[in-house]
């Protein structure tokens, strides 16, 4: 089943916003077993959309196109696809029905231009968009190709691509193959190298049956792996599925930080909410990047009470209590300083436990010895313990922000499974 | 001229990674006065690539082509290309060097699957590739359509795109129109809607010649104002573009933040440097992401002493100094808290000034009269003096702290302009 996508809309070819939907609907289908041929970007130009269309079309079974449906002057879809399938236009009463309730709830007054987007081909099925005005359109000529013809808003093509019901995957599963059945589910690896991790789970993906899949989706400092699968028989499918998930733990084994899809901070946020603990943190090289990472979780001020970015050194003694002599004598990023930098954390913001980094993210700021990418960490457990580590980063300022970032975030998450503490 | 893009590569089908490529490349070529007319995506597949450069080579003056040129076994886009170019093969010692010089930086030895990059088309012209192995090729056919093919690693399709000596963009130039000049400057412009801002800026972008182009490029609660300009007369570009130049900071009037191209964080760095102050951080709602960004621009220690994440109400009090009494009759999201947070920052981290957010960032923690969205920024001046605005920013978490960390950033850097005050 092959899939082929295009893209409409001048401003993707001005370079003035990023396509992100063709790589959505690529990630979408590719796990629900098409195979994508082309993605075509074209402009709001009729000729182009119309040639696009017509490749696409002879090329694969189903077209997915995203764009060029808003109520402004340049939307022009509508009118090559009715010229290309046939037919007239009519008014659905479900689309202005829709537009009707969106403009209500954000107490908008209705224009005629927006009025428009309800005028559909007659020869297409609509699918109703939840996530904004303009409607999904499902077309099918007489040889079986179908084209979906979808918004170009990040948000509503992300939204209705889900296989949730009523949404395009489902529609596709529903025509394409209604007995077919998927799984998937993560499992977080960290503390090794995506090739290391590669060559260690080889010979698990060599004994992996032709159903069932396995992606690397690698961020900075942790690896997420997803297991696909797919079948006709669910009941055998979840035999299968969960035998693999099982082995495919076993082999990620001491690696695996997470059975779940999650961040770093989500992973340290769920093992301090199990435990019923608070943390803190104090960031020298990592600038408030740890805080900013556990922040943008949604409620973890259950767990999270605060964080020190101490980048003078007259900060690190005044407010986290670091020894004046210590940073003197072994220097800001040094064991003995960030070792006190966590126990100072954990003490001003009255946490249970604590994370704290110095280092030198670069490009300036190497000494002989330390080199860009030097970071210490060190963990204040909940047991009154301070542990410390050296790392070496690779990369420019950023990533070494990023990966010490994630490396302090786990090390705690790592700690608090080790000493197994509960204060609850 | 019409430019036609290619990007090859499985990776991208799949949707395992984002293209980056093509924006750069649209991005690059429109502000050099070149029309994008459509973007491809194929796999590492011959056929696809062979239908995809034919089509491409017909429809435009110039082909870019990114991707399938590393040394594993699915680049065969050099064997395409020598299909439709003619001619056979030959090793290029520019490039074989070019290998050895990249592998001893870097401490690797060779092999001879790499040894291979150096094995070009004979009928095409190697522009040296500065930022990795793979060659970029220029060729050229009868009738004078060009084909530019540039590796697929974005850090080196960027690189090799500038305008730079020996870049892509200067080779398209001399080949193109070798008379033509270019001039482009940036201006920041906050405090004001990208639609109120366009409607500001009608008028101005009315009367700009046809020679010269205004690019809204807007981020999270800063825009950035991009005039391009081209020409054949060196010297009487440069006249109109200072002029029109001159015209659109007119125009922007009170709304201008920063003449050049810089983030908020840079901007107020600029603005302290000047002045030889140093600056702190108070962050509630914002969680650290006002330090995160400072931090993320090198050499920031000059300025940034530190900042205190104080996520509970017992770190506001306990290390910033706020008053308990205020936080139980105001709360944390007030003017009195807010102002107790900036004061405490510049406090107790030794700076000369600092800014302070509490706000509430959703999706809960909404109260009756505090909606999602709620932030009270307050601003410490130097002179001792502390202000406090109330704002209300639309949009998720994610945007709200964005929103909130952009406005405090650029909230002190005015209060600086205002103040104009200076200790050196």
């Amino acid at each position: 089943m092959t899939l082929s996508i295009i893209i409409i809309g001048d401003e993707i070819l001005l370079g003035q916003v990023s396509d992100t939907n063709s790589r959505a609907i690529a990630r979408t289908f590719t796990a629900l077993g098409w195979e994508v041929c082309a993605i075509r970007t074209v402009g709001d130009d009729a000729a182009a959309i119309s040639d696009a269309v017509r490749h696409a079309v002879a090329e694969a079974d189903l077209v997915i196109t995203t764009g060029g449906l808003g109520p402004t002057k340049d939307d022009i879809t509508k009118r090559v696809l009715t010229d290309i399938f046939g037919g007239g236009m009519r008014l659905d009463s479900g689309v202005t029905e829709n537009i009707e309730r969106i403009f209500a709830l954000k107490g908008l007054q209705l224009n005629d231009l927006t009025r428009q987007q309800a005028l559909v081909p007659e020869n297409c099925r609509v699918i109703q968009n939840r996530f904004g005005t303009a409607p999904v359109m499902w077309f099918e000529n007489a040889e079986g190709k179908v084209l979906v013809s979808m918004p170009g808003v990040p948000f509503e093509t992300e939204g209705m691509l889900s296989l949730v019901p009523g949404g395009v995957a489902e529609a596709v599963k529903l025509r394409f193959n209604p007995d077919l059945y998927f799984r998937h589910r993560s499992l977080m690896a960290g503390g090794i190298s995506e090739s290391a991790l590669a060559e260690r789970l080889e010979e698990f993906e060599l004994s992996l049956p032709e159903n069932l899949h396995l992606a690397y989706l690698p961020q900075p400092g942790l690896i997420r792996l997803r297991l696909d699968g797919r079948g006709n028989d669910a009941a055998r499918l979840d035999v299968d599925f969960d035998d693999y998930f099982v082995r495919l733990r076993d082999a990620v084994g001491e690696y695996t930080v997470y059975d779940g899809d999650a961040s770093a901070a989500e992973i340290l946020i769920d093992a301090l909410r199990r435990r019923g603990l608070t943390m803190a943190s104090a960031e020298s090289c990592t600038g408030g990047n740890i805080a900013h990472a556990i922040t943008s979780v949604s409620g973890c001020s259950d767990v999270f009470r605060g964080s020190v970015v101490s980048y003078a050194n007259d900060v690190k003694t005044g407010v986290l209590g670091v020894d004046a002599i210590t940073l003197a004598t072994d220097g800001a990023v040094s064991e003995a300083t960030v070792r006190q930098m966590a126990a100072g954390a954990c003490r001003v913001c009255g946490a249970d436990c604590a994370v704290a980094t110095s280092g030198i993210a670069g490009p300036g700021g190497a000494v002989p010895g330390k080199p860009v990418g030097t970071v210490w960490i060190a963990v204040a457990a909940p047991d009154g313990s301070v542990t410390a580590s050296l790392h070496r980063f690779p990369g420019d300022r950023s990533r070494v922000i990023e990966r010490a970032t994630t490396t302090a975030l786990l090390s705690l998450a790592a700690a608090l499974d080790r000493s197994d503490c509960c204060r609850k």
